[in-house]
């Protein structure tokens, strides 16, 4: 016997989402659950995996199946497929196990040929209406099946609506849609060759087929590359019975969620449009209205609606995205799935759930995504620069706040030429009339989204908020010319790469740049609570890299437990103490150099002082200076550039004389890989003096701080180092300098000496390096360059990301730890350095600190703490305590 | 009850060299033996580390040891230590495990004072001797045990010398050495306030002290450096009876060796000085006669000799260096010891020994140092152009010929500029009056070294021969001036700076360069032989790198059994290719750039059908092209350069307007570490032409040559991968071009596909590299580098000596595998490659495939083959024998 390729809606259930996808489990739940859903069967996507690999046929029985599920339809519906007098329509809807919205293709109406279309008209008592769905399925039928240009179709379309007064689609005559069903069957057989199929059977075949090969379309691959989705999980395919919302004024269709999902708040979302079909509402091209005018006009209806809203998210424990049509004043649900929503709605549903004692604080921290927080914390814009671009005049609209945060960039009217302009390093707005899935990749390259049309569940607002994109859409006061390369808005125009800026949390489009400030953390009440819950939860500590003082005073504010990576280079850059470090680079002597490093001593004991007392109670990891040398004199090629220019003009001898000199000091420094060459600790054995001062500098400012009440916790951490030597030395050197300083400071303060583990060398020889080192802390962004050989400053540039965009690696290595490589060091060091020292301390200062996957890593690998900026701090909490839940 | 310190020679054996060093082992097992051995005994090197682990204290009951052990020498000799009627007079010398030439110090004639000088006079019945004696130990023991400037000594010397008729030692009269020795007493007591000490005892402990001392003076610190000799020996101190050669024209002394030194012929070899003390021998102070001549002055002792040095070398089995002493027509034998020997003569003298059944093959194999098989193979003067020069008359004195070998480069007369000259990239001939162990440094820096004064045995020649120096000495033609920078020789003035020639097999001096040509290694027999016997032992095979047909030849020749390594991007670098390579880099489009690649084709199908042949029936192992894109065009600092100036001269826009597309091209490909950049199989991935290229013309090559009867077997080597994609997209990608030439083609040829393991990431991931490789070769350069995080481009210059000579690192990681880290994900790797392919075929082909250590390691790791340049092979075969035996 064959297999299972087709299950009836009342066959399946919610957890039969990877066999049915997510739409055919919830049309299953809700049937079972006695809601009113229009009767149907799902194709496996299992059947689609097979359709596949046996290329591309249908696998046996499938067919069989099909044609049985739908006599069990006509049995149900009490209507027949392709039958003249009482035909049965039926949509063939996408539906993977998770959602991809507008990602894949759809075919409405199903089952319409000439006669059926006369049994429909007869049926419905309604001329119009028939020829109107027949339209659309020549139209679509063409378009995704067939793939022809669709151009033609809107073409004649346009035509038509043009020769009406009102211009929309319910102004054209039932002669008009009639002329344009020929005119449409005229442009399929042109463009075909053959006609539009009368066989409904035939029409059910290939929509089917259709559905499954957008698994492979495009879109769809795109999507899943950026959403890290596997591609072997395949689409089932939904056959459901159609409904009508284009059926009069009695009818309609809507889409809502059942708490807002820009907000959260506990109220009943969505849109409503009277008589139509629900892609004109998801494609934005009619502009529907708020939900709750649906209560005035239909209140049985909205109560029934409302009841149906309340019982789903109570059954499903989230928040519901519904679709529903209402034909003939009856009301059908084609959807129930959880609702996609802001980070900020998010956050502030789960926190309401665990109040609500629908869910608990486990639940509310594991279903907020790392992401969700991270874009809580974006920025949004100045509120006085943005008063002032208001009163200036620069406010030149307002749309629908479609997905919060703010943005400010060039102008696009095009996808590509947004992809292009991102690439090139601009900030780009992409600005369109409507988006479709065409437009993903440039909505993705974009800081933010602005539409003409559509409304808050139009395709670029749920693309948008998915993405933690700014979008303000359906701005309809703006007149947008992707061909022209301009936007007319109140008689102002604004052409293509003029900035603007857009608020997605307000609706408000500018001209001109606003700058952006940083979001009052301390306000978001809901994040506080559920990042309190995730600290009650997690086990790894989640320290900061912060190497000033206001950088560290904002980390603790996010939460941060300590600092992991102080840097100490950036106070060699400041232009006050520059010459003297210039000078101590050039100095011949020992005695030269540290007159120079005497003038820096003082200026690093105050950036510590600073340090020590944001972070008072907390331990604090500096680390010793860490970049060559080379990199605090001017370029070796701007050198030769002006040498070669005073030569050659002999204008200035003096400053030619003093460029020479230079440039020969920078040709003697200069490195061919400076990553792997004199830096870190090396420069500290070559010329103790350096890091003998900053060691001073440390202690200095320990001791001064302890003795005004101020509690130290000071880590030194040498960096690069592979060899236990090169720390055992640079240790002793240090050490000694450090009881000097506190036995002339007359204070004692609590120190570590520890080592950064960066090179494969300093991790495959941790239990050697655990006898110097009281910590690790692991440097993930060097020890990824030098175990996979990536420069990092030409890899990701030169042929990264195109390594990660064709497969050959699944992420990119300086986003997410390559637990397979890089992993595999850091294990073997964790468990080494813990054979000599059982209790020496283990962290991460890498960038890999502040990202989920690598977080969960960290954990499993029982790290002490990870350190992330100051921004990822809360996202670094949250993911820690998914790490405790998810590997319990 | 105190350790035992001290040994009389009657208490020892060769056995206990630890204890007693080297040369206080012989004396004990020739004493044993019967030998005439002047009596003495041994402070132990257990004594020597008590005394620096005390703070410079003699160890408890030492002294007293000493003292009595002194009695029994007394006993032995009826003479009294003191006694100024019946003196006895000592030497003191260091002996540490391993004999130091030269590196430590001696103070002969330890007894006498004013008193037992008098006796000293009577009982020899020769007052000169007595009182040539005197001043040799003021002046030794002011030098060497006060550490006084011995200037004084040598200008009060020259001064009396100057007076005389002959201007030699032996010419001082009496009475100018009574004025000698009060000069010298003057001097002692002006540089040091107090008088020369009377006390004999007292001259005695200070002497031990000095010995004990000297171990860690400058000289045997960087000696033990140099040859890796630890400092935790300590060196022994042998006291002995002194007896005199210098006692009258029937005394003498001599340096002999069983065998000849340089030739290793079986023939006694040595050279003799009539009235004269042992010190005059080594420092070549005057120039002694050959030791054949003995044998007519004096049959009898001559024959006595000729005795015992046979039954050493039957007794110790090996070619004896002897010290020996006639005094008064008695002979003394002071030092036996294993000789220093050339390299070829090590060979022979091994292979002979075999023949004369005294040892074993194995013996004979494992007695040969790799260095020795590796000087043999030194260049010498292509003979053409040295009888050329001769001609010319550029040669223009002879001397001895000291240590083998031809060398070129400017005459430097001071070591410590020798040192600087070559720092600076200089070849250098050091050039001396005679050399003393301060000049050790500039010997080793240099080329060659030339010597105006001393024998064969001179301390330039032994330090020469030991480091594979080629070495002329007592060139006595030469006057050479080292404060005026000046060689005179015959009318003739080198000045500093200028070339010369030296060879160190002839013996000949040459003003100019005269190039050198590579051995005839076919004409070494014995070497052939022995490195026969170490083919039978050894399992590891021994492959070269070789990128030319040229150089498989010459590997072959020296016994390669395939390429390991056959870098191909040799021929992008050649003229008539190189504007191809050019166009092709520079190409905008794919199509543009395969032009340029099928212009490059027939080029490299050449290369490879050159290397076929050479290696006709053995396995040739080619890389894919490995260096970034960027090294095939100009640099970008002299395009700024140029570009500049002509910017600023405006003098030929058409130049400048070429240059500046140039330099917008290096801009784009600069990478800031190109060492971990776009190189490697990364190169082929991103433009597959390139690599598809290549393996077409290894295919048509193979093809060919097979069809013309070659025995082809290729195995293609994809480098720098770092994750199994890439190998397994590059592979598939080259094994379709390589099956699609062979149907071409019609002929199969034997081949494989494999990679480097070259990244630390490759190695740890070795298990999934496997499923794609079907060999791994070890690229150990690269590994190293990455494991370390060392570029070897700048470590080496600008740390990485001084880490070795500060013993950070134990050696360089370069030249010596380092075991503990890099060594350790190699060992990984195998492992876990064989995991999954067990017939996975492993090697090695980076520098440290020539490095004997390395060489063990990879035969205990278990690889198939090492493979390194083609000079080395002979030392990889006898290395690969050596780790055989060592790790039976």
């Amino acid at each position: 016997m064959a297999e299972k390729w087709v299950y009836l809606f009342s066959e399946g259930n919610r957890d039969m989402r990877n066999l049915l996808g997510g739409k055919g489990a919830g049309l299953a739940e809700m049937t079972n659950a006695g809601l009113p859903v229009p009767p149907g069967f799902t194709v496996t996507t299992e059947a689609c995996l097979a359709y596949f690999a046996s290329g591309n046929k249908f696998p046996e029985g499938m067919w069989e199946q099909v044609q049985k599920s739908m006599k069990a339809v006509e049995e149900q519906t009490g209507k027949k497929f392709g039958d003249p007098k009482n035909p049965l329509l039926v949509s063939v809807r996408s539906g993977a196990r998770a959602s991809m919205p507008g990602m894949m293709d759809t075919v409405l109406n199903v089952g319409l040929n000439e006669e059926t279309l006369k049994g429909l008209a007869a049926l419905s008592n309604n001329e119009r209406f028939a020829y109107d769905s027949y339209r659309r399925l020549i139209a679509l039928y063409g378009r995704i099946v067939k793939h022809i240009d669709g151009a033609p179709f809107d073409e004649v379309l346009n035509k038509y609506k043009a020769q009406t007064e009102g211009g929309r689609d319910t102004d054209l005559t039932v002669d008009m849609l009639k002329d344009i069903v020929q005119e449409y069957k005229a442009i399929y057989k042109q463009q075909l060759g053959v006609d539009f199929p009368e066989d409904v059977w035939d029409q059910l075949g290939q929509a089917i087929e259709a559905v499954f090969a957008s698994w492979f379309g495009e879109r769809a691959v795109i999507y899943r590359r950026i959403n890290k989705l596997p591609d072997d999980w395949g689409t089932g395919v939904n056959v459901q019975t159609m409904v009508f919302g284009n059926m009069g004024d009695d009818s309609g269709t809507g889409v809502a969620f059942t708490r807002n999902p820009n907000t959260g708040e506990n109220k009943l979302y969505g849109e409503y449009l009277q008589n139509a079909q629900g892609e004109d509402v998801v494609a934005g091209i009619r502009t529907p209205v708020k939900i709750a005018e649906l209560q005035q006009a239909n209140p049985a209806i909205y109560n029934q609606f409302l009841d149906l809203a309340e019982m789903l998210e109570k059954h499903y424990r989230d928040m519901q995205d519904l679709e529903f049509t209402v034909e003939r004043g009856k009301l059908y649900m084609l959807q129930t799935r959880n609702g996609k929503r802001t980070a900020r709605a998010a956050i502030k549903i789960a926190v309401d759930m665990v109040n609500e004692g629908l869910i608990t604080r486990e639940e509310a921290v594991d279903r907020i995504e790392p992401a969700q927080v991270d874009a809580m914390l974006h920025p949004s814009f100045d509120p006085e620069a943005k008063q002032a671009a208001a009163e200036r005049g620069d406010l030149i609209a307002k749309g629908l706040n479609a997905s919060p945060g703010a943005a400010t960039g060039m102008a696009v009217l095009d996808a590509k030429r947004a992809e292009a302009a991102a690439k090139a390093g601009n900030a780009v707005i992409l600005v369109r009339p409507e988006t479709s899935p065409d437009d993903v990749g440039g909505m993705l390259s974009s800081k933010g989204v602005l539409t003409q049309h559509g409304g808050a569940t139009s395709h670029a607002a749920v693309v948008a908020r998915g993405s933690n994109l700014p979008c303000v859409a359906g701005c309809e006061e703006l007149d947008v010319d992707p061909e022209a390369r301009q936007i007319s808005v109140n008689g102002l125009v604004i052409n293509e790469g003029d900035v603007i800026s857009i608020d997605g949390t307000t609706g408000e489009v500018f001209v001109g740049a606003i700058p952006t400030i940083d979001v009052d953390f301390a306000r978001e009440q809901d994040l506080a609570t559920l990042l309190s819950w995730a600290d009650e939860i997690r086990r790894l500590g989640v320290y900061t890299n912060a190497d000033y003082p206001r950088d560290a005073r904002r980390a603790r504010a996010f939460g941060a437990e300590g600092i992991g990576l102080c840097r100490t280079e950036h106070m060699f850059f400041e232009p006050e103490r520059r010459p003297f470090v210039v000078s101590m680079i050039m100095s011949k002597t020992d005695e030269e150099r540290q007159k120079y490093l005497d003038k820096l001593l003082p200026f690093q004991r105050e950036d510590f002082e600073g340090i020590f007392e944001a972070m008072d109670g907390l331990p604090v990891i500096i680390r010793l200076l860490d970049p060559p040398m080379h990199e605090f004199l001017p370029s070796r090629e701007s050198l030769i550039e002006e040498v070669t220019r005073l030569r050659c003009t002999g204008e200035n001898p003096e400053e030619l004389a003093e460029k020479e000199k230079m440039l020969a000091v920078v040709e003697d420094m200069a490195e061919v890989n400076p990553m792997m060459g004199l830096r870190g600790c090396r420069v500290g054995l070559l010329h103790p003096g350096l890091t003998e001062m900053q060691t001073r500098a440390i202690f200095q400012a320990g001791c001064r701080q302890t003795k005004k009440g101020i509690d130290v916790h000071v880590e030194i951490m040498i960096p690069l180092v592979s060899h236990f030597n090169e720390l055992r030395i640079q240790r002793e050197t240090l050490e000694q300098v450090a009881k000097q300083v506190m036995q002339e400071e007359g204070v004692e303060i609590d120190y570590m000496f520890g080592t950064m583990i960066e090179t494969p060398r300093g991790a495959l020889t941790a239990q050697e390096l655990a006898k110097y080192a009281q910590f690790f802390s692991f440097g993930t962004n060097d020890l990824t360059q030098m175990t996979f050989g990536f420069s990092r400053d030409d890899a990701e540039g030169k042929f990264l990301l195109k390594y990660v965009e064709d497969k050959i690696l699944p992420s990119n290595p300086f986003q997410s730890l390559d637990q397979t490589g890089v992993g595999q060091l850091v294990a073997w060091a964790v468990e080494n350095g813990r054979k000599t020292r059982p209790d020496i301390e283990l962290g991460i200062c890498g960038e890999h600190g502040g990202d989920p996957d690598s977080i969960d890593f960290f954990h499993r690998v029982g790290l002490k703490y990870v350190s992330c900026s100051p921004y990822r701090v809360p996202v670094a909490r949250l993911a820690a305590a998914h790490a405790a839940i998810r590997n319990k």
